[in-house]
């Protein structure tokens, strides 16, 4: 039994290299605390610098036809199958504010079949899932079945992607123990 | 969508025969709502009271070395691995309140190797795991294992027992689409 | 290699509280010998109870459109998908004598789509499978699937039941190590 | 429903090649009746003389440590992992025959961890299971293992080939629908 | 690191029984070496013969409408499911040369849905691997689907039988870490 | 059947901005060709800049233990378990050509139990393999194994950190039908 957040050093804040310093104050001005990936992946600023460049690439994209919400439901739900604790504690947080639903980012980790979510957003997990879990199968049916949902090819390679980007968050958190911050377990579990 | 609590119809409570409503209304009493269990299985009485006996007889039992927190870990942990939202989050809750611990359900649920428990629960969640997903290789191994953590034979029961009896509700709760009262997301999720 | 019927100790008939010994005896008058599940879970007389209850209210049922020979075929099926030594043998013996067929129980046991069955019962078999190894994904299109075979909600509850009810029991079986009867590996193997 | 022995054509004996024809007919000497899976793969005459004949390298030979008994044990555990009904059945009948125990075929197919059966020969088929659900694995470890139960390597060579020939055996019995003789369900199931 | 070509005895060509040293000696004379099968099966002369009798009534068949690349791609796709480093490494280079074609047998190792074939072979390839590895699925679906891609019986026979051939050879190969020939990995890797 | 290298628009080189064209060209210069990767990621600029970040952060790392044809094996080995044809082919060449060695890609793809490496590089990639298939399992045990073959902590952070990031890189692949370059099938095949 640990409550240390990783497995491996943690630089202080004020050790950090500049971009990487205004960074995590930045976030940290925003969420009211450090989560704890931006600290622990510090540990080698080169593969941090990427992560975060890809990640913003994927979940601060503004063009698309998903919601910030649905982007972290793909993110809860496929960290969920790699059981990720770091993700789905902390994505689920920031899935229930975006969503502004206090119930969904659970619904969704256990099993997407029972949440509040509507059909469309169903498929979108789905096929996720079939992305996270088997990906070597998907096929022209999965474009098909997600075109009759609405979404189009751009919408694809987001759902394949911010998919394949969390796996890779998820094995990193899981290999190194990565501790979600205390604050994401109760965050956004009361309606505004 | 929907927020029906149940595919199949759910009794009134005034309508239950005399001694499921007198259960019903204690426990009503008691945690200040009705659990949605105590409705949606009320479909079938016989059932119903078989399910509430077996129940009882293992998680009120006051004998033996498994605590509360411990039976409610053991339920939390094998209902993410059968994907049953209803246990999950019910028994999350309930574990919540019984560990006096805001995070452990959350981390059990996901991964109980990255939870604030100690070996002896680590190794009783390991065999849970095994007795949910695997149990036709359980052998003398597990049980001296369990025992080096100074589990005995009626615990080991008690295990087995546990798992077993949630795997049944599991299974109804996911064919049923069991929905869990919205109460239990929150409770137990600020310390007192 | 041991003879001994179970991993814990068995109480002798005649010690046993008075409604589970009538309950023993009567079997045994049924039977001609106390099938073994009556004598080792009666280690714990309340689990016990409760054990039976449900078991009867799902088995010795008397309404619905599942014949106790399709029950049984349930029960064969999905005890062989969970590697349960006693519930194949003793209920496949069941079944045999149920269903007036020889063969019926180990062709269910190894390979339900090579039975001498009805397509209405496969489809039956294929859902209880899905419930015993899958249940998270059962949805809509399995209702309506058993729909156009003639079951209706409540026995599609029946099958889901009997399904879970076992799964608790083989999980005991096995972790008890719950030794069948000798008799039961020949009941039923000769037409009558 | 069918009792089609054969998804494919069957041909009548007296039509078979004269050398095929001569070994069927041994077999319905020595046997009673003529085992179904002569007759179904006698629809391809070459590949029916090099299956009997890779067979009986394999069952009848006379040198090496495994009983006859312990090679049925092999092809029944394997083929109920296969979930080959004709092989279960027909070889579970021979198992109990050469084993003079009416019980351990049975056993041995649901869950050898079961089952009337030595340290050394559960050994074997921990080894026989591993080779045909996951034979990239094998390695080192599995033949100090298989030593120290006192197999050479020969006899590991013949384990791994009893199960790789009835692993082929297995998926033409399931892909032409082999089905077993009647007879095969009752053999040897009284002791004699 | 070993290079030795099996982990049992290899008999010198000139030991072999005077039927397998001819055999030996006519395939050194076509392929310009000796695959190592050949000399590592030999190490039991029954089995060798039953083996490459079966092998040759498979692959060398005249009949039927699976082109010898075709079964080629089969047992190089099957396996790879099986790991088996012999069969993908030299049955890939046969493949190469009867397709003419360097690239096909990488793809169709790897993943045959992205492999430059037609959608009749990769239908094909579809069911092989159901067959080699969940053969208890196979039903009448997949006879029609193979039919509306123009195979008729007696090739579904072929591309099972070569899939279930080629898996004994791959357990056996697995097990005595039957190593190919250095000579296939660039065998039909350019173009002629 | 197509050789499209994208299921999605590529752009072409001239159209790049300029600091993506400036490495487009570099590799096209090092390598004689552009590996499709260069290409089919460049219809997201920005994720195509984060994902060569990531890349050269760890494959052009100039400290720790692992030697540029060990990272390769990494690649090689998980991409086959992610059945990814892209990684498989490239990295594969790319591993024959740092290791000097024209066999080992095939062996490491197929079954790296087989493969002609050091009992080192096995352990490397038994956990690297666990990263890609149960990252949730990874425990101190693994840790404790891999310091026994002299790897450090940030040894194994690499391991992890390549196996993670190249699941990325297969998930798109397999996604987006990447398809590689034909040059790459033949590379490094012929020793120099």
């Amino acid at each position: 039994m640990t409550t240390a957040i990783s497995r491996f050093p943690v630089p202080e804040i004020n050790d950090l290299p500049e971009d990487m310093r205004e960074k995590v104050l930045a976030v940290q001005e925003k969420a009211g605390f450090v989560p704890n990936v931006f600290l622990t992946l510090a540990h080698r600023p080169d593969e941090f610098r990427a992560f975060f460049a890809y990640h913003d690439a994927l979940m601060l994209k503004t063009t698309g036809n998903l919601s910030k919400a649905e982007r972290e439901m793909i993110v809860t739900a496929t960290s969920a199958k790699n059981n990720c604790l770091y993700c789905v504690v902390a994505h689920g947080a920031i899935l229930r504010i975006y969503a502004k639903n206090t119930l969904v980012a659970d619904q969704v980790a256990v099993n997407h079949l029972k949440a509040d979510i509507t059909p469309r957003q169903s498929a979108m997990l789905d096929f996720a899932i079939k992305v996270c879990l088997d990906s070597q199968s998907v096929n022209e049916t999965d474009y098909a079945l997600l075109y009759s949902h609405g979404f189009d090819d751009e919408d694809i390679w987001d759902i394949a992607a911010i998919t394949a980007f969390f796996g890779l968050s998820n094995r990193m958190a899981n290999v190194i123990s990565m501790r979600p911050n205390d604050e994401f377990f109760l965050m956004g579990r009361t309606p505004r």
